[in-house]
């Protein structure tokens, strides 16, 4: 199959890569001519603009795009509109929002599938996990496409109707916040805790057999291998949060508690909160209402 | 009444003073010679040691405690116990756990009291809330005591039977913890967000009116008022938190979830992990995963 | 002062009612005649519609909205637009959302004061605290008014621009969830724990002097009077949420942390959740998990 | 290598199984004559009692408990001290809370092995992953057993001196919580959200390839292929705790956070107290105190 990967960066690279290995043609285009030309030395097709990878297609075209999510989905999508049409297939492999993916399903003359991707650059040899929303013909269409890049066909599914894709994913992403965090609480327990203990055999023997064993825990384990017992200069800043945000702002619309997730989207905002030295407001309240209601001494920077 | 007031720290001298302050006469030690010696210029009898001051009092002997919780109530009940029978009534004022309250009420040839004491230094004037744990006519003997230093006949009460005066007392505190941590999140959302808004105004107008009027919001506005409306150089750094942990196991012991007072708890314990500049490890071990999965970048120190 | 009050609901009236009682001349206007004509008896002039409220008033006119949040406020703004000018004053005295008072504030022709109230019912006879936003001179042509509604001058002020009323109001009630629910999980933990208490009395004694005495105390102490020690037949199933849904957004949105106010959110919809009887999904798969990994029986319906 | 297995209930019975696989031969005990007869036909020899199972022992002798954790724990190691001395090891392969296995070591004779073991019945096949705890001769001297019961060698290690075995179970169990519960939040979103989704096909796609793959994962898509897609009648009522609690309470002592495995403890808490159809009283009185301050309607029984 042909197809035009719009987008090299570290997942589109990988995204090419495994359809070239499994023997599609790939047409790709990234905002960095150097990273197009690398991929050509290993077999892509280059394009020099969004309109001229859309050309090089032959019809019915299918593209996949790997931009970050927000804007550049937008404006990627703009530049292809001239140059599509309902027979033509676009996937957005990001990490868009899901009610974008609604819209811009709505909005583009191409047919649109939302294609959430799970597993990360770790994913490049073993392939990804693919939840996928849209019209069947088009997933259905593209499967041998999915069937590279996706861990084989047991690692891609169609989820439902356009925006499911990227609305599971957004679900798994705030599990996956949880799961980081849960782990992270237990090692913190038994680093801290009352006896000498080796974090990385103690994942180890986790994963060999325990009910916790996980890829998750599988990471923990290289994390202590790689940055030592105490994890070395490792900074208490966790990054990220955008689908963890969302997670919770869908729960709130459902109605559905979700303490575990919240609190985990919450451990990163406090790890962010508490950088600059100044800490957390509502603490620094309370710490001066002790002082209040019962003269207890005042802590000052 | 006669009564004698063993410690005349912070509390026990308020204890102390409204005592004379309503016409009871007061024998008082305490550790530091100085502090009785003070005192007794205000009016108590100065006593030169628990067994000075147990052979001062006549029989049957009324006795208060105000030192800090823990091994000081055990070291004076232990000193005490040579001069005190059935007929003698021990007051812990103090904030002991329930549990060392019912065992030294069984172990002590006096009749015992524990007294919850809830208002702070800042009840001298006012007087404090009283939660009275022990035998009726022990509680009722003491009566005129307790009107003197609590607000008066409707700031005390007989809880129950031994130890249920500091049980309640620790349950409002954990009480105590989560209002602070309440107000405390609203006044953060309030200072960092989109408006440039006067906490000290907006503490004052909630207090005329508003559901959430309370002391501690009183106390919030003073607060703004003598630090600023940024609480100037009030550190992020809640200490205590003893008789917070006792009600979140006395809730575990229960089976009974309290989200709120352990989450408020938990605030705490982050104010004083993050201080050393370390971190909490859980969230570094959550940053390394993002690696692991994801290769985003590690945040290092 | 002449002023038009729409929306004659359990707020609205009171409001009527200590604009009277303090001398103001009030027209007034309900979708229920009956409601109006009520209203006409104790001293209102009645009005028909909308646009007779504003043809009764004067030029400049002042108009107090007390519609239900949302819809009905658009509604009541659309009918007045023929006949206001921005020397006349609109004011939004119930629960909008601060982004809705900041887009009518910019899209009516009258000058807008969103106007966040607290106090409820109860006061009726002890007046509102009021949180107003918009332009300081509307504010302070209609201070005579507020001081009327609210407690008096201290129990009103202007918090800033347009939306800063509601903003504040907001903040207040997600304060005002985690607050009932702190006292909750306390009195849970006593009705529940070792001793046989009496939950009026502890609450009296607590409003007599404690840490934690406020007005919501004394509600909870007039609650354990009036439905007993158990709370009678009060049933598990907290209605609203509103505000406090939106006080998380606006926390996720500044990215801080309201674990205390999240938990009380929470525990309103679990209250709903699993009222049906069907329960919590999250639990029944844990339930199924435990079989799946520990043959552990499975709990069925 | 010759071992004592005393219990023979679904755990017992399965380590004695794979040590009897293994080349190992197995004296076993329980405290049902008929349980022991049936592992006497796949090959035990049967012990009547503990004491006759001591005897049949030759020195050094290896004895492996696999009791309920508690007091039938103290029971056997009563019943073997007359029988064992310091050459002899005692494995306690149960859940026993770490102090326990503490006091444990010190007071009997034997030289003890703690033993956490997790991966449950599911285990039987691919064997265990085991957290041993206590001197390092013992450890070395069973390791041949320990091959044989855990997945092999990668499947058990030593921890660290006596108590950390289970020391380190303790806390994976507390992990384990939060992972069901993490778990259980997506798949209500899911369940509950914008799309019609099959929840089996969702933990398909996500066990092959995406970051949160793991084994309670598939755990939890055999309980959808099992159960059905809404869990059919699988009930809202999550059993144990003990070793969650324990996790927590090791966490105050500590003063470490642990939000996500607190208020997965607290669901498991939440699914038990609403099952009487009472509910939690802290949503009751935050129902009836919305009465108190907005006159809104009280839920009723």
């Amino acid at each position: 199959m042909e197809i035009g990967v719009i987008g090299l960066g570290r997942m589109g690279r990988i995204v090419a890569d495994r359809l070239l290995a499994d023997g599609h043609s790939v047409v790709a285009y990234d905002v960095d001519p150097e990273t197009v030309a690398a991929a050509a030395e290993d077999g892509v097709t280059p394009a020099e603009s969004i309109p001229d990878l859309a050309e090089q297609l032959d019809a019915p075209k299918r593209i996949w795009l790997n931009v970050p999510a927000g804007d550049p989905v937008d404006a990627a999508l703009e530049e292809l509109e001239p140059h599509v049409d309902s027979d033509d297939i676009v996937v957005d492999g990001g990490n868009s929002n899901f009610e974008n993916s609604i819209r811009r399903a709505e909005e583009t003359d191409a047919t649109y599938l939302d294609c959430g991707t799970s597993g990360g650059p770790a994913g490049a040899e073993l392939g990804f996990s693919m939840m996928i929303g849209g019209p069947e013909w088009a997933y259905e269409e593209l499967t041998p496409a999915f069937d590279a890049v996706a861990t084989g066909p047991e690692g891609h599914d169609r989820m439902g109707p356009p925006g499911s894709g990227h609305y599971v994913k957004m679900i798994h992403n705030g599990v996956e916040y949880a799961l980081m965090q849960a782990y992270g609480e237990g090692f913190e327990l038994l680093a801290n805790g009352r006896y000498d203990l080796d974090m990385e055999a103690i994942a180890h023997t986790w994963n060999n057999g325990a009910v916790i064993r996980s890829w998750l825990l599988e990471l923990a384990e290289e994390a202590f291998r790689e940055e030592g017992n105490d994890l070395g200069d490792v900074a208490d800043y966790v990054a990220g949060g955008s689908t963890g945000t969302w997670t919770v702002q869908e729960a709130l619309e459902q109605e559905v508690p979700v303490p575990l997730i919240y609190q985990a989207l919450s451990e990163r905002f406090n790890s962010r909160a508490t950088g600059d030295g100044e800490g957390r407001f509502s603490r620094r309240l309370a710490n001066r209402l002790r002082y209040g209601f019962g003269r207890h001494e005042i802590a000052r920077k």
